[in-house]
């Protein structure tokens, strides 16, 4: 019985190839329970494993077929097999935060088995800080980036002292967690399902990449310089993440008058700065990030499970031609502002097309190849992806850290994707190995940035 | 600069699909030299990585392009990045063979970067034992099975004391060591690559199918039954391996007059009916194995390094069909026999197409999918190859094993490749993960099966 799939997601699937593998992934730390090792961590996955409880979200496999006169649909895996997609690794010595991120750079760079169950765990043990880590790996024709936080916050407790709970894999029904609630990115999946067919979408959304984001500036609309960061790219990816607590860049946020999420963009104008200057690269127009916000509708909604919520994206200029980084900082909150009000009063359709750009790298892709554009539209993509904000278990294992792994694609060699989580806010950089090199470098630039915006906004 | 690549290479790069990965594979394992461990041996990769000597060989990368007129060729790869082609794993606790196995199974199972030269090597420390590993992945495209073997022969030295040794990339330019000169499948690649053209290949090719293999048990043609061995395969692998001393096969050889190879397929039969059986999936119809051979031309030809040995294939009665390990033994050899007879007296052309039938899986599917047999020709291919005779080290640590991993292509799900080297016979089994569960079983009823060949020979 196959269960049929909506567009938006078996676009993912027909678009996929060995150069642009379209899965999302999620690096998760976990801290021991109080007079535990890392080993008992993986003791408790090893009991998870015997139990046979597996969501039907992780039994179902793609199938396309004659009978389904070539259109790609759902079916449970008859002969699913746990051992597949649980898989347990180990890091070499001397086991640091950089071998963890180098096995996931080489995780994240290969095609899932497609007669399968689009997923895998990595059960990843040796950090010589005795902690443990998983690396989740999942299709983005099952999930998006978004849609796998909350998946994650469904399979964690709140509670510290809660046992007994189910594998990750078998999904627990209950409440979502109170952090999640009001995440501006929550709904885009059911934004996205809604559109039956692409083609509604598509032509509403070449015009606003025109008309948008081209005005997103004020009267001069912004363009995008070539850069190192847009040429084609090859398999092989590079991962490298940090995160800052959220506190230092709320605090510079204040003191300027300007958002998080302002700063954050900041620190990435700052870092990309550096690094492009490293590589005697950077372009003398300033870099022009997409950046995804959230969006109230003219035609109402609520802020619930329901409709309401919406994605939008605003084109910012990085102003990484800028030198002082109070400046940057300032253009950046002028540009996200003119961005933000150029959006109100869309209408629903309008706002399902920016939904669909902002959210598919794949919608993305198709747009930049169509438009036939000589330079890019953007330099690259930023999300901030909001998570949960109270600490989450498994078991007594308190999650420590949550870094996610995005989908570089053509022309876009370099993704950056911030997870807040707690009180630390994480930057996951995802790019293609072989256009970007060096992409350990740019933490350390984010690092130095972030210093730099707290000498200049005198809170450090 | 593109260097046109024969057909018989860029044949295994137009036929690679995600379902059908087309490299090789080869597990070594490593004894540090006295009063050394394992992470000693990892800090002499570690060394080697930091010389940029690379072979040119492990240089080139595959391309075609507009001014190829689409053909596949070679060029060097200007931003060669050894990072990404050599890197180092862990096996998590207990570290057992077990865990080796797993880890080699997955790597097995991933495609190679088609940007980059086609080779991965993968450093492996945490046996519990106290040895190194090593797993080294090649494209069918740069060498087959036979080669690779080779090239790792370049790579080590017989004299264990020995330092200052190149690291296994930049191969040394030296003689072949004593072990391999006369091994019967040593020059496939030069018979190969005297075929410009495939085409006049195939059409020999379907004829030995018919002729050539069909009598090969004599008047009645051998027909192989259908099993749950030949059907479409998957993308992910499962990879057992394990070797006995070569010393118990000869001497059943010599108490049943018999031949090593004999004693190694009746092994392989015995192994394949148990677990079959254990499947509840033993056809009636006695399983049939391709096994390749080498072949004296009547064209004459010398043993050295130019013609003369060339590679063909012997449909052989596995015999399954009967509970008894003697007349199990005795079937095969008959079967053996008369096959290689039948091979006597080919022509030139004929031996070539035999070769390409049996050294490359890809001509072998070709021909399965364009001779419209109801049945498989066979259920699956058996090949024996020889590796050093003597003892290797690479800088003091020994070369303490060495597993190959194989190819399965659709209809071919198991393929079982041994080599010998020094005093043992290893056996690779690679198998689709999907049609061929539990493979690791077959290895307990290999050793069943050896044990049973000795009682029923009386020589233990």
């Amino acid at each position: 019985m196959l269960l049929p799939m909506p567009p938006t997601s078996s676009m993912f699937l027909l678009a996929e190839t060995r150069e642009h593998p379209m899965h999302v992934g999620g690096l998760q730390l976990f801290q021991p329970p109080d007079g535990a090792d890392a080993l008992d961590v993986r003791a408790m996955f090893d009991e998870a494993m015997t139990s046979a409880q597996v969501a039907p979200l992780f039994r179902k496999r793609a199938r396309r077929s004659v009978t389904s006169l070539g259109q790609w649909g759902w079916e449970p895996d008859q002969s699913f097999d746990l051992e597949h997609h649980v898989r347990r690794s180990a890091l070499p010595q001397p086991g640091r935060v950089l071998e963890l991120l180098a096995l996931c750079s080489r995780l994240h760079s290969t095609l899932l088995d497609r007669h399968r169950p689009l997923w895998e765990l990595h059960l990843i043990e040796g950090l010589a800080d005795g902690r443990y880590a998983t690396y989740f790996k999942v299709h983005h024709a099952m999930v998006d980036g978004v849609s796998a936080l909350r998946l994650l916050s469904r399979m964690l407790s709140e509670d510290p002292d809660e046992r007994d709970m189910p594998a990750p894999w078998a999904l627990r029904t209950r409440g979502r967690p109170s952090g999640s609630a009001n995440s501006p990115l929550a709904l885009p999946r059911a934004v996205l399902h809604g559109a039956t067919d692409l083609a509604s979408v598509v032509p509403t959304a070449v015009r606003m990449l025109d008309r948008g984001f081209g005005t997103a500036d004020g009267a001069v609309p912004l363009t995008a310089p070539r850069s190192v960061l847009n040429v084609p790219i090859t398999g092989a990816r590079r991962f490298a993440a940090q995160s800052w607590p959220i506190e230092r860049i709320r605090r510079i946020g204040k003191a300027s008058d300007t958002t998080v999420n302002d700063v954050v963009l900041a620190m990435c104008a700052g870092a990309l700065r550096g690094y492009l200057r490293s590589l005697g690269a950077l372009p003398d127009e300033p870099l022009i990030a997409m950046v995804p916000v959230s969006l109230h509708t003219s035609d109402g909604g609520t802020d619930g499970d329901g409709g309401g919520n919406a994605v939008g994206a605003v084109l910012c200029n990085l102003a990484t031609d800028l030198a002082d980084p109070a400046e940057r900082l300032r253009t950046v909150h002028v540009s996200m502002e003119r961005g933000k009000q150029s959006l109100d009063g869309l209408s629903q359709l309008q706002v399902l097309a920016l939904s669909a750009i902002t959210m598919s790298p794949i919608a993305l892709g198709f747009l930049l190849r169509n438009h036939g554009r000589a330079r890019p539209p953007f330099n690259l993509i930023i999300s901030n992806v909001p998570g949960p904000r109270a600490p989450m278990y498994w078991n007594g294992a308190r999650l420590d850290g949550l870094y996610p792994l995005s989908v570089p694609i053509d022309g876009q060699a370099l993704n950056i994707t911030c997870t807040s989580y707690s009180h630390e806010l994480a930057f996951g950089l995802t790019g293609c190995r072989r256009s970007v090199p060096h992409l350990q470098q740019l933490l350390t630039y984010l690092d130095d940035e972030l210093l730099a915006l707290e000498r200049a906004t005198g809170v450090a």
